[in-house]
């Protein structure tokens, strides 16, 4: 039986998940590949700790150098994250003309449009399945199975924390920070949580899977990042009330010319089947001219769901190398010369539905100001709601509008919190929402 | 630029879509597989009918077999279905060497383990994708994301005929005739429903699937199969009060030594993601050991969404003709040498959750001997619910089970169909509910 020699640089969380998958389903692997997926090196710094797995004796070294420049390796397989040694290995391993797997969004999203290039200069695989959506297959379903397809657009839930921090103040009315904890005390969050909450991970895979769809180079710079960091458990409550969910989504539309590519917290309605999607799970919805929607729903972390499909790129590639066929499949969906620079839609020129809530004086003419204003800006206003009343004076307007451009949108607000009527800044929430009129 | 030569077998409904994304996606296909998808014939019997599309001269002809024996032919899509010419097709391109493309899962549910052997023998691919699931990538899904992977279960909403009926009679509470009358006036349904609504379809779909995720032959004749006809809206209902919806479900299992194959309509928890699928949507959740559960969601029918299905299979292969690495994936995912005979646990070996109704005379005691029954043949009652009465004096009892013996059950509901004071035959409706208790 033939034999792919695999080296795992990284021995923590997927790491670990790769390795476990590697040996303990390798009978099934050979069953189903048809040749021997040998793990014959595992690097990390760390060769002490115990992670509850027996290596055979040799495998665990820890210099990852040694395993790139390893003229038996065939696959190197960089769990390590980050974009500084990350980046060295995986271009060193590049130019040796090894085949290289990562799950590593990061280094992608900022670095992926020259690792993509040097990949195809050098005639070796990159699979990176495993940087988007955990163990859903979005980039191969992008790449492969929607090939025939025009995308229109791509909506995702791509991060696990928010997510479980959206879903506990929808169910619990808890703040932000109380869910942040509980997120952070049950595992799902990381001790500096920034890159999570802030939008920043949703917008690394946001830039790859617009590349993938659209034929454009990989843009994280120009994507529009608004984290949930700031969310108030009101806004989620009245959400409910009007039948909508908030979730943090990446949105990625074709606009002709140009593509939307933006992360914000966006209400949806109950019967979007993401809005269903709870706790630390991910989905992503592709809308396209063949297939109107198709919608992936799975775990989009941890050790074993990463590691799923990171052996699933260990597996295409090995499959790849046994046919003599490695790149079969452009790295960025799209041939190298196919690939152009497609600018990112600035925010303010987006069209969407918006929520918005006002802290307003308790007196007559309020809502007529307002509107008048909301008016002037060419903003039609779909419903308006009034929502009690508070004993300092100030109390909650709420309103949903028809489509309208973000810029006339922020024009108007700042009209509105301008106003001596109005205390507090205005809450503005994006909807996502088809039947929301025109 | 390399170019593949596409002969379509069959311009009906499935065939005018693979035709249509092959002409109107033909530039972004080019960018994307770095190839020309050359449509060189399109074969029907009638060549007469407007499809609305504008074929090349020569182009459409009326002998598919011109096509299969035409050496510039590089992929034949066989669209026509059915078990009888079309497989004489498949197997004459095959053994002369060609690609073949099909979304006929009746021919592969009944005739895919010759197929895949015949395939293997003369070395060319044979791609199936558009036969389970519609433009869902469930068949690309099993045998590729999925591979590092041990498979535990499979359920899936596989015809969008049931799911539109069982929705329908869920919304309106109409009768199984009214709904399938309604699906037929919407097109949802055939003039004879009896493949769909019977389960058979669900079932040649479920043959597919189970033989892709164990290893074993493909066996739609062991199969357990029950459709949606007897359904009565009054169980419906009442499955809505236990927080349950009803759907004809595929169901594939690993038990060790053998697997479950079942087709029946099915009790689900609101809270299970599948039980929102509705209308004519498909769906299919997966449990395995790394991922956890992944789920699929997207269009299981219709001239683009198979068509796009199709598609990308014609581009795999392409691919691999262009890389020359046809058959780097297995036909039926496993090593031809790796696929055994796996027995199917029959239906009265299998043990789940039960839903029962009884039609019983409303006298004193009646409860007590029906319990008996079910007790001395070791069934253990979750809840029991009197449905109120009615004035001819049966009164319909409802009862859930905890985990029970498919053969015990249908002794004790035999024994309490005989008894004097039950009415009518008893209903049974499964359950797969994982917080159903043991």
């Amino acid at each position: 039986m033939r034999q792919v020699n695999v080296g795992v640089l990284g021995f923590g969380t997927v790491g670990t998940g790769v390795v476990r998958i590697l040996l303990e389903n390798n009978h099934l692997l050979k069953a189903r590949v048809g040749a021997e997926l040998n793990l014959k090196y595992v690097a990390d710094i760390d060769t002490e700790t115990d992670r509850g797995i027996r290596l055979a004796p040799g495998v665990l070294v820890n210099d990852a150098f040694k395993v790139v420049t390893d003229p038996d390796i065939d696959i190197v397989v960089e769990m390590i994250g980050g974009e500084g040694i990350a980046k060295e290995l995986i271009l060193k391993a590049i130019e040796g003309g090894k085949q290289v797997v990562t799950a590593n969004k990061a280094l992608i999203a900022g670095h992926g449009n020259t690792i993509a290039r040097a990949a195809a200069e050098n005639g070796v695989d990159f699979g990176y399945e495993a940087s988007v959506g955990g163990c859903m297959p979005i980039i191969k379903s992008v790449r492969e199975s929607l090939v025939g397809n025009r995308i229109h657009s791509m909506v995702g839930i791509l991060n696990g924390t928010c997510n479980y921090i959206l879903t506990r103040i929808a169910e619990s009315g808890s703040t932000f920070a109380e869910a942040l904890a509980e997120a952070q005390a049950e595992g799902f969050a990381e001790a500096d949580p920034t890159l999570d909450v802030e939008g920043f991970d949703t917008a690394h895979k946001l830039a790859i899977l617009n590349a993938l769809a659209y034929g454009m180079e990989i843009n994280l710079h120009d994507i529009y990042v608004e984290g949930i960091s700031g969310i108030d458990p009101v806004d989620i409550a009245y959400a409910g009330e009007f039948g909508y969910k908030v979730k943090l989504l990446a949105i990625g539309k074709d606009n002709g010319d140009s593509v939307e590519a933006r992360v914000h917290p966006t209400m949806i309605p109950f019967a979007d089947p993401l809005s269903s999607v709870s706790g630390s799970l991910n989905a992503v919805s592709i809308s396209a001219d063949a297939v109107d929607r198709m919608m992936l729903y799975g775990r989009g972390a941890g050790m074993m769901p990463t590691g799923s499909a990171v052996v699933s790129d260990i597996v295409d590639i090995t499959r790849n190398l046994l046919t003599g066929s490695v790149g079969r499949i452009p790295v960025l969906s799209y041939q190298p010369e196919a690939i152009h620079k497609i600018p990112i839609l600035p925010v303010d020129a987006i069209h969407t539905h918006y929520y918005f809530r006002f802290a307003a004086v308790d007196q007559p003419g309020v809502l007529s100001k307002i509107s008048g204003i909301l008016g002037d800006n060419g903003i039609s206003i779909r419903s308006v709601h009034q929502k009690g009343r508070r004993s300092e004076g100030a109390v909650p307007i709420v309103m949903l509008t028809h489509r309208a451009r973000e810029a006339a949108v922020k024009r108007a607000l700042k009209e509105i919190a301008d106003l001596d009527i109005v205390s507090d800044l205005p809450v503005l929430i994006r909807i996502e929402d088809e039947n929301g009129g025109e």
